[in-house]
């Protein structure tokens, strides 16, 4: 079997190395040459020097997967790829697309004739060598297609799933992503207070380790907290600023369309934002608001 | 009428001028001799040396007004006192007391035939010219002696009640301090929205103004926050930095011994303690945790 | 100064009868014949029997003030009066309307010679005896024209105020009303706390009364707070459900898009959601996870 | 090796089981003798009558484990030990008890000679087949001693660790249980929305279990997760009821005390007072202020 990988950064590099390593030929394309010249070099990649490039070097049904930045970058790339496919060809969005983009461009393909299938893509830089989560929406004949490249991809066999229609493997993925937030922050805070309590003198990582074995927080996020504690627990040369990725704000809007109180899951995305802020404007107003009434003293910014 | 206050800062000296302007005779103490010198002169307060000194010149049924911090400072200063008073007598809790402090000290003074009575004092540096909001717990009779004084601190003969037992007074206080958290973080959060979207280029000091007339949300706060913006509205000299005391704290600790959720009133006192925080230790794990599992880059401190 | 008033419903209507009090002639169509026939009679309205009918009711240059419920019947409202009116006429869409809708929807009517402007407005019922705040978006000559009738609207002359450009009117309100939901949640949690302090058996419609004087939360919510629990302040009549409108949903969205976190917001507006949850599938998942790792018994449905 | 083993319920009857597998002997006590019957016939365990019986059944120095309710039990049993033993017997403490109380009663105890270990534990009732995870805070010579029992109960050897002193086992396992809390409703609130969007027919059954697999939020709670899903998605017969213990109460006022914010585990606490709620009297004061100042229909109980 054989298909076009293209993007082959930090994730689609790795997965196009999988893929080769489980039998499945990849033709790649990445806007950066020397990229494509590692892989060729490291994964025995079939290089391609451009989009229309890799589509020749595919033979037959044309697969192609893409794994480029959500949104307008995706949709480009989509447009560009249409001219060039046929019927009953597949295109494949493994990134972190918005499910509603991913439904619209299902229905605008399908009108083309050529199938569509998102794949939320679990498993971050260890995926190459344990194996994918992938949530996958398609029609049924799409998925099937595309089940030998699924099980290459998937952890031990049974890290995918046809989930649903098109759209509905990215809106796993963006549901999964924000119980990651919520899970990763939990974690946070609750490691914050056991330092706080100075007079336990506590080791966090040993006291990760120990979670690791037998208790209810059990979990991969805490086995790499584990690791990273123990390499250094003071995390004093690391900046206290999250960054934060579409799907966990998605998640929130799509409660706030549901109706569902989602508590967690957003003040898990507000801390990141609260991180990443610079100029705290509503401390200020505080502050003066407390000396207005109470004449409480303001501190100065200088 | 007259009483003995003891705590001449912010709110006692206000008090103590208030009550004199009112009619009522006032012996104060603080420990700051000037503070006292400057409110015989400018109050005619009858000054005193000490607390003993400040008795001596009561008459009758002594009646004395503490104005000193929560906690430990008001339990030492009713120690001190009990030996100096006489079944009868009135000790007046006007400060920031926690309510169960308050309910301790009130079922010890009146094992002692002391009368007690907590009141949550509430109008800040406005109240020597608006009148205070008091909310009082004591017993039947020990309000009754005090309604003169009590009308006299009032906001317009209105502005205080006997609202239940010991112990209610601060209790009433607590959860009014709570409400105001709520509100406070209600306006900074809405605030910042409008300055955060810059393409508008809205002029807060304008809008709050605007919405002191007929608008749903005004409010005092409202008006105090409409007067500071006027005056700068960049807030640059402000730092980002918002004290608390304990009532917020108090409050929240209520709601779970209730078990009732208070998620606006708890995240209102949370978004104080984050302007306080100086290491960012969760936000540190955040970032490391995401480098783990996806290879995000790490901020580093520098 | 003549306008046509279209949407005579519990603000509509009391619009066009406050206008009218204040020597503005109204022509005023609602889909109830019954409604405009009211007015007519009540307020002195001009009525008219359709859309159409009411624009020929009117001289020189068009004012249409459009008081009908957001999203699409705004939006086929302005479509059905666009052939009707003239380069120079004028839109005021006084409703809840999304920021953005008014956006693409001013900019649609530039292009086409026609004036717009976006109208938040506050007040509720009370707009008609007391006038309303008014939160303009406007190009500078659209609200010179509309100064006569938003001073008629508003409260003491001084609520209303032109805060920016089209869009910027709506943006406002849709804060002020964020803003109102998190005072609101204030109030709630903390009256619920003092409710649930039974020991000391406390009469809210007496402490909320107390509040009007000289605290600090003082505000109009507090009036109209205390005005109803002085009826009742058991509330078993009233049952544990509180609708939300757009712009506490829509506020959380923007603050989202802002990257800026707001907390009480959010969780005033998730409250709501909770209010009118049916199922409680998350709680019932939670009963059934604690089930599975530490045995607990799971409360059954029956 | 020999203990006693107080308190012999889901946990403490396990705990007792497994110790027997391992070679230790133990002598235990419940209120229930049918529970010390039963555990005498199939787990081997030595019966006693009352404490006093068990302590007799002893030898040398004496250890005493105690799996009683936290709280008054707690403390009461440490009372009528007391007397039982002497200088160099150990007590240990194995139930959810505030880490405060451990505190304190350690230092008691130290001043008579006898030996304290708070042990946090958890794992659940896996925990006899699989092996606990053992947090413990004692001196040095405590937990040295306590090291084969430790040794026994803890998941694969290595489920058990000495983070510091008395009181900090506890400490530790408050912490865990606050993060628990934290991922409990992390998952809850994601599978809502899963279930909540029904275009997509999900099937929260299979999602769990691929989630298992390879994804960055697998754990064990997702893994009884999976489970229970597995044998009835619809929850139907599941209560929207969902209890909390100590622990999560106590971490949320950790995070007062400490001055630090935490969000998510205050919010996941606060979702279950609220599914326990009966009155939402906070519901019904919105619904009353909605219809005070805006004419909105307030919803009756009927």
């Amino acid at each position: 079997m054989k298909l076009a990988m293209i993007g082959l950064g930090k994730m689609g590099g790795n997965m196009a190395t999988r893929l080769i390593q489980k039998g499945i030929s990849v033709v790649g394309f990445d806007r950066s040459a020397e990229v494509v010249k590692t892989l060729e070099e490291k994964a025995k990649m079939i290089g391609a020097t451009s989009v229309a490039d890799a589509l020749t070097k595919l033979d037959g049904q044309k697969i192609v997967w893409l794994m480029v930045p959500a949104g307008n970058p995706t949709a480009e790339q989509i447009n560009e790829l249409i001219p060039m496919l046929n019927k009953g060809d597949i295109i494949i969005d493994g990134g972190n697309s918005n499910y509603k983009d991913s439904q619209r461009i299902g229905k605008f393909l399908e009108e083309k004739g050529i199938g569509f299938m998102d794949c939320g893509t679990s498993g971050g830089v260890w995926g190459l060598a344990n194996g994918y989560c992938l949530m996958v929406g398609a029609k049924e004949e799409v998925a099937a297609t595309m089940k030998p490249i699924l099980q290459a991809l998937a952890h031990e066999d049974r890290g995918w799933a046809h989930v649903g229609p098109v759209g509905s493997g990215h809106f796993t993925k963006m549901i999964h992503n924000g119980i990651e937030y919520g899970m990763m922050e939990s974690f946070a805070e609750g490691l914050e207070l056991l330092k706080g309590k100075s007079e336990f003198k506590l080791d966090l990582a040993q006291i990760t380790e120990l979670w690791k074995h037998g208790s209810v927080v059990r979990s991969w996020l805490l086995d790499l907290t584990a690791d990273a504690l123990k390499e250094d627990q003071t995390l004093d040369e690391v900046a206290p600023y999250v960054a934060d990725s579409g799907e966990g704000r998605w998640t929130v809007v799509e409660s706030i369309e549901q109706g569902i109180p989602t508590p967690v899951l957003t003040l898990a995305l507000q801390v990141r934002f609260r991180s990443q802020e610079k100029q705290g404007y509503g401390y200020r107003l505080l502050s003066v608001m407390r000396n207005a009434f109470g004449g409480h003293v303001v501190k100065k910014t200088k």
